[in-house]
């Protein structure tokens, strides 16, 4: 019998699985102010669906489940080694939640805006950070096809995350269709824009002379691959690509996403233009939106519109934007750094006899506190330590026979 | 792509989702009341752990998850076929909790309360309610050996029960010692009390001449037999079982469970003696529970105490009790019943012009609603009508040039 948790997996000890309850309550809480409505998929789903190749990379990380009985049997009596699995553990929430909309269509809104909060595996190889199973968090907005969906995720999001001490933020915003009118524009053809985001999404990593270096390999116009090394070397405002590409529809949604989500984040946050942000999932087809803390470093969620997934299942052309906030993420950042979560209070009535009477007693407290009740021990001292340890407020001593059972504060100095 | 999710797992839409989520949150909010924590494992547990003999008949039921890369070639380049999966999808909560509480011993309180709400898998055959994926909901408390651990979980899940509208039920309890006392005293022997429960077990679906009959059949002694028979022919009370086993320590902790039980129950609930409750589970070595609902007919919940199991990872004695609500019988029960949650109130906001002014009003509602915001339509009634139907409770129409902008009640009869 082996005690540690599979690799990449994780035990949360209550503390850890309290801070968690809380990052999720306190989502939701503003999620559902804003009439949005959790759903629940399964976590296995067929193995049709799971290799589609919309997953991109992703795809090549399923853990895929081994047939049972005779099917098992058949595959493996027809050397059919391909063919051992007819299921497989989700990596996302953005394909379940897609096949769900199409089985579930006749039962939702005209317009459905769904939260879902749940877990999501990945067969990444085992090292520091890089979790198998994790919690995913995700508000989707699906059948409008208006912009107004963008602002209303932007917006929802950019609330849920300033309920969670993470410090300052800001929301990178571009479209796709923008992007790729400027690749135009600079002498690219239509056929190589995908490839061109993709080297365009590894800036980050390897830099302006890595991206135009790639580009250059791969045989690309010098002078198109100029024009855009100018603009990924310096800020780029969309007054800049207003005067690259005039009059595109596309630009004029994107400042209007940009301005009114400004102007509802009041301050609290910053929405602003990134040239450069592609994300990488290949089913993006409008704005994409990254969210970065300035005070912890990196991405911690992302999303944008996605009009073409919905219809591979129902045929019918529907429009898609989703934000996901990258929950591991903001959990492992206030985890390392202490966060106690606010407004818990603890309580432990600690009987001498009576356990009837003790426990009458407790319940008078259970509206204000949780509480724990425990046998009088031999070393009294040594329990109320561990309690100040585990974050107790309180505790009472009860007696029978004594009428005063007094609550006594607990100074746990947090 | 396949649009259904696979069989014997669910989808669920808002509504039921919602139901789900309350359910949750009413049982959570009285076990955190009695000091119970949560606390989360991963739903995959190495492949060693799952297929442990503790699992039962349970343990045929596992989805294993296939080997990967290398390893999968190797097994099958070997002709492994037996060795082709190193993971598997959990079937119950109880497992991974003594992993858990084996691989955290260190940093948990020494009496550990805790709290598992979360989902397990069964590979079984598909069919009208045999789920493949399902909700657990179960406390347990980890490292109190007095009975005191009984009564706070038979108390706690009675009032957890009383949160959600179920109607009249009772806990039967039993203590498998006892059950084996009476036994012995027949003249059946000590090796065969493990066998003589299985059947015992069966009473409720084979009835009494079932039960002597494979009792007979396995060629058992025939007077012992006709003791057990009349025992499980009539009802039987505690007093009867003292004049059979009198001053059995194990008697005297049935008895002072089932009336300290129902002392603090205060009649809200009945806690009964049932001389044929077994519970299928072999590892239980104590009290055993389960709850019934005189309403809805059959069983919505069970556990007892477990005291070998822990030690098998730790090689350390320890006492554990659990107790499990039935989650997916009681869901199935408020929602076929059509149980509305209550307490949720949702408004929409149908904006003529202004989107940014619409949504600040929006905001200035979001703490008593949840708010929807929707571009007025070309058939406002219509709208009305859906919103009705989705159980809105008010809606404003807002104009940017109107100062009325008046918040109208939708009557949905609800």
């Amino acid at each position: 019998m082996i005690k540690q948790p599979l690799k990449g997996m994780n035990d949360f000890i209550p503390e850890e699985a309290g801070l968690r309850d809380y990052m999720i309550n306190q989502i939701l809480e503003v999620y559902h102010q804003f009439g949005f409505e959790r759903i629940y998929t399964p976590a296995i789903e067929d193995i049709e669906n799971i290799n589609n190749k919309e997953g991109g990379d992703n795809q090549k990380l399923i853990f895929k489940i081994l047939k049972r009985g005779e099917k098992l049997e058949e595959a493996i009596n027809a050397s059919q080694f391909d063919d051992l699995s007819d299921m497989g553990l989700r990596y996302d929430l953005t394909l379940p939640l897609t096949r769900f909309y199409a089985n579930n269509k006749a039962s939702l809104p005209q317009v459905g805006k769904f939260i879902q909060i749940d877990r999501v595996y990945r067969a990444e190889r085992p090292q520091r950070g890089r979790c198998r199973e994790f919690v995913q968090c995700d508000i989707d907005v699906i059948g409008d096809e208006s912009y107004n969906a963008e602002i209303e995720l932007i917006t929802a999001t950019g609330r849920a995350l300033l309920r969670l001490p993470i410090g300052e933020f800001f929301i990178r915003v571009n479209n796709r269709q923008v992007l790729k009118s400027v690749l135009l524009s600079f002498g690219f053809n239509e056929e190589s824009l995908d490839n061109i985001c993709i080297i365009l999404d590894k800036l980050d990593k390897i830099g302006v002379d890595g991206v135009v270096g790639e580009l250059e390999a791969q045989g690309y116009d010098a002078k198109a691959i100029e024009g855009l090394k100018k603009l990924i070397s310096n800020p780029v405002t969309l007054d800049d690509i207003a005067g690259i590409i005039p009059e595109n529809p596309n630009l004029q949604i994107l400042k209007n996403v940009i301005d009114e989500a400004n102007q509802l984040s009041k301050g609290s946050y910053k929405v602003i233009y990134d040239f450069t942000l592609v994300r990488g999932q290949g089913y993006y087809t409008g704005c994409v939106f990254e969210i970065a803390s300035a005070k912890f470093g990196g991405t911690i969620g992302g999303g944008g519109r996605y009009d073409n997934l919905i219809g591979k299942f129902t045929g019918e052309a529907t429009p898609a934007v989703g934000f996901s906030i990258g929950f591991e993420r903001i959990y492992a950042i206030l985890h390392e750094t202490g966060f106690k979560v606010p407004g818990r209070k603890k309580l432990a009535i600690i009987y001498k006899n009576d356990y009837i009477g003790a426990f009458n007693l407790a319940d008078s407290y259970r509206d204000s506190y949780e509480v724990s009740m425990y046998a009088f021990p031999k070393k009294v001292g040594k329990l109320l330590n561990r309690l100040e340890l585990q974050g107790f407020n309180a505790y009472v001593i009860y007696d029978k026979d004594n009428e005063e059972n007094n609550l006594n504060t607990i100074d746990a100095n947090n």
